[in-house]
């Protein structure tokens, strides 16, 4: 391993902190809010260990896959860690595993809590919780890529942004990966502002719009009120549930339209799928759910609305919906699992790899029926490396072992099925609220630590895509970073992998 | 296709029936029931139909593996609707698709009844859905291997029973397939006999013992009672359990065992994790069942019983475990998926593709952390093939695709989460019993007509490990069907067969 880019990487992380925590402190001054210490408090040494290792550039800068598949998941947990600690600071969260888990939450974009009563915190920590959300969304190392020379060469890049963002495959946009995460920031910021704009417009105040806004970019779900978006009249929910479709979709999408390729965006078959997904689930539900509203439009707008929350992966609310038939329950049990586009802020297994899971189905039926025929497996019209079908399948598998496995640990709780299943769907998807006792008027704050602890794994595995937080479990990770290797043999390596990428 | 040898195999399942149904008349004039003209009224015209067929011999007797999977799935459909007529006709399921749904669920040895008072059914009835446990537990064309001269080579008989049997791969045992499928009965109906003998001993009678004994073979779980194997004694419940936990290992492991191989028996990685598995399982669900048993020999009685019921797919019950506690109805819902082994009777995904998919996910893991290392995948010390891996991984993402539509479809029904779930996983693998209201003390009958026909589909494919049914949905099947091919190709595709199975 290569331990002394991966120090600066992490430290980097830290030092970004710093910076991030500036913005609650400046929301709690402008608020008068005595809690503006505890943040400094975490602030200032987390600037002062970024501005130290700013100045001590590490000694080789290329990297392998596992290196940048390292320093996410390490990222990740730190980012938690650090984050966690000025909501404990305030004792707002006194017991520090819920805090780690409210953060974790929030970075992950899953936006499970285990507040009773959000109302009573800081308007701080309410902007603090939310602006994870934004952090989180986009990832913070596709971040770093976008503004530091983080060097390496293309190739380290790469393997950084393999590792956090989310879905199957990651293309470049524009020749330069640096330039293509300054469009993908581009893109979610500009959505994010048009947001809050329209919010503004449609009658919330500043800091509801700017909260709700930032939620939504980064498909989080933390409101800033226990009643979620179910206290705003009407025009915001919609407002909120189209942003909330928009951002599950594929980012590419968008690029595609912005700059003259509108016939590719349409073309993509995950996006299509995605749209075709949410129209089919709001009309059963609007339809199941008929006999309980206030008639067609109110029935159709709480669809529309947990519809499109629950695939995004964003988990606000504007009603009950464990108090729904059965029906539109599984329906939403379904979403969870399926979730949002690749490439977007959303959690989920992803629309693509159930696009691609079904055309694998496919092709092994065909197998069977024609054994001698070599099919291309195709997506968009292009086709598909064997070693990305190969990912998928394992991916799948992964998926549902580690489901498996927290389901497991969690029934120890004695608690009812559809809460233990749920609760871990709803982090391993980045959800938020699931049904039964995590339904969304509840919270996860019943759970013992244990259980806390895996669902925050859960919550980080599923953002990560799984394996980067594997990775932290693998012996053999451990092994490496204590054995030193060569700068010669690193420089070596680093030439290969930009050779790779070429 | 060969139609002619689909004609011909077909026909011949339809005369086996003929003769399966003597057997149930033969029971209804033993007790003087006056059903044996409803079940004669069916198996005579099943026997000519077979007699007539067996004179015409097919044009030509090779095929390919879709001849074998199209046989083997339109064999079990054509052997469920032939098997339900006379239940039907006797009036004691007076409704036709519960029929099928319970003749189904006995030839796929799932063991879900629609029926609220068994007791009412004839005895001729009560042996006709135990008995189809017998016949569906090692597969009906393997059965027919055993005996007729069913020829087109080893390789066209390869792909019958590549199509039926359980499990992510076919070995041969002995140099020829047919004497393999001897083997393999000859060891599953000693094991049988061998279990009726026990139960006999331990104090059932002839009738309730034969009953028993074949469902427990099958790993089927019709019990002749309402309260399953509740009300025999303790004696026969450890026999039962015994005798589950037996047929849901690997046959192969028999046959070691039997003939000089023990060490090989003993290092199959299969026959452990099962093992270790049902050990674990049983140690918890006793802990967590302690305080709501009669001491410590009763709550391990009872936990010995469900696990290995559940886990080996049977189905079979001695106490209503849908009030247990929720850690062990969590476990037993995890066991309902996992399965039992592959090459045993038992349904489920199966042991063997958990360990193969822990291995996947273990090498994805590795190929991180170092991209460039190639690794074979080994399986009882053996290299696994890139193949198998694959279907293997295809298996799981198959599997969840069947699952999350079936779900989808019954949501339709408005009942509970864990009901529908747990309806759906208890048929597809091949387990009878769910929770909630389909607990082991209810049954199926409340569904819908459309989510009986899903769940008698689920059944199938759970059965015929998903591809055999899934191909009957596809058109080119019947395409295929409908276009003759000329004898000379049949005949080069069967020298081709043959060849490669050399």
């Amino acid at each position: 391993m290569n331990n002394s880019v991966i120090r600066f990487i992490l430290l980097y992380v830290v030092g970004f902190m710093g910076i991030f925590l500036m913005l609650p402190i400046f929301v709690a001054l402008i608020y008068h809010e005595s809690v503006w210490v505890d943040y400094a408090v975490v602030a200032v040494p987390c600037l002062i260990l970024g501005i130290i290792n700013s100045r001590i550039k590490p000694k080789e800068v290329s990297f392998y896959l596992k290196e940048g598949f390292f320093c996410t998941g390490a990222s990740w947990v730190i980012l938690s860690v650090i984050g966690a600690i000025p909501l404990w600071l305030t004792n707002e969260i006194p017991h520090f595993v819920d805090a780690v888990f409210e953060t974790v939450s929030g970075f992950t974009t899953t936006g499970a809590s285990i507040l009773d009563n959000v109302e009573a915190l800081s308007h701080a920590s309410l902007f603090w919780r939310s602006f994870t959300h934004l952090v989180g969304g986009m990832g913070v190392l596709v971040f770093l890529l976008t503004i530091i020379p983080l060097a390496g060469g293309e190739g380290s890049q790469f393997n950084l942004m393999k590792a956090e963002s989310p879905g199957p495959s990651v293309g470049k946009l524009v020749p330069k990966l640096k330039n293509t995460a300054q469009m993908l920031y581009f893109i979610y910021l500009g959505l994010c502002a048009l947001e809050i704009i329209l919010l503004l417009i449609a009658g919330m105040t500043p800091f509801e719009a700017i909260n709700t806004g930032i939620a939504t970019a980064g498909t989080g779900g933390f409101g800033i009120y226990s009643s979620s978006i179910g206290g705003f009249n009407v025009a915001c929910q919609w407002i909120v549930a189209i942003f909330m479709f928009v951002f599950g979709v594929n980012f590419n999408f968008y690029y595609y339209v912005l700059f003259h390729h509108a016939r590719d965006a349409f073309r993509m078959e995950e996006v299509r799928m995605y749209a075709l997904l949410t129209a089919i689930s709001i009309f059963i539900i609007t339809l199941n759910t008929l006999s309980c509203s206030a008639g067609l439009f109110d029935a159709l707008t709480k669809a529309a609305f947990q519809v499109t929350s629950i695939q995004s992966s964003t988990g606000f609310s504007t009603t009950d919906f464990d108090m729904w038939p059965q029906t539109s329950r599984c329906v939403l049990v379904l979403l969870m699992f399926i979730g949002a586009c690749a490439g977007s802020t959303g959690g989920g297994i992803k629309v693509s790899r159930f696009v691609l899971m079904g055309k694998a189905v496919h092709k092994e039926l065909i197998s069977y029926i024609h054994p001698r025929s070599i099919r291309k497996t195709l997506m968009d019209g292009k086709p598909v490396t064997h070693d990305t079908v190969r990912s998928n399948n394992v991916f799948f598998g992964t998926f549902m072992l580690v489901f498996f496995v927290s389901v497991f640990v969690l029934s120890f709780e004695n608690i009812d099925f559809s809460t233990v299943f749920t609760s871990v769907i709803a982090c391993l998807s980045n959800i938020g609220p699931g049904l039964s006792l995590v339904g969304p008027t509840r919270n996860f704050a019943f759970y013992t630590d244990l259980s806390k602890i895996i669902l925050i794994l859960d919550m980080l595995a599923g953002r990560l895509e799984l394996f980067p937080i594997l990775m932290l479990f693998h012996p053999t990770i451990w092994q490496d970073l204590f054995t030193k290797r060569k700068v010669k043999e690193l420089k070596h390596a680093g030439k290969i992998l930009n050779d790779d990428f070429k």
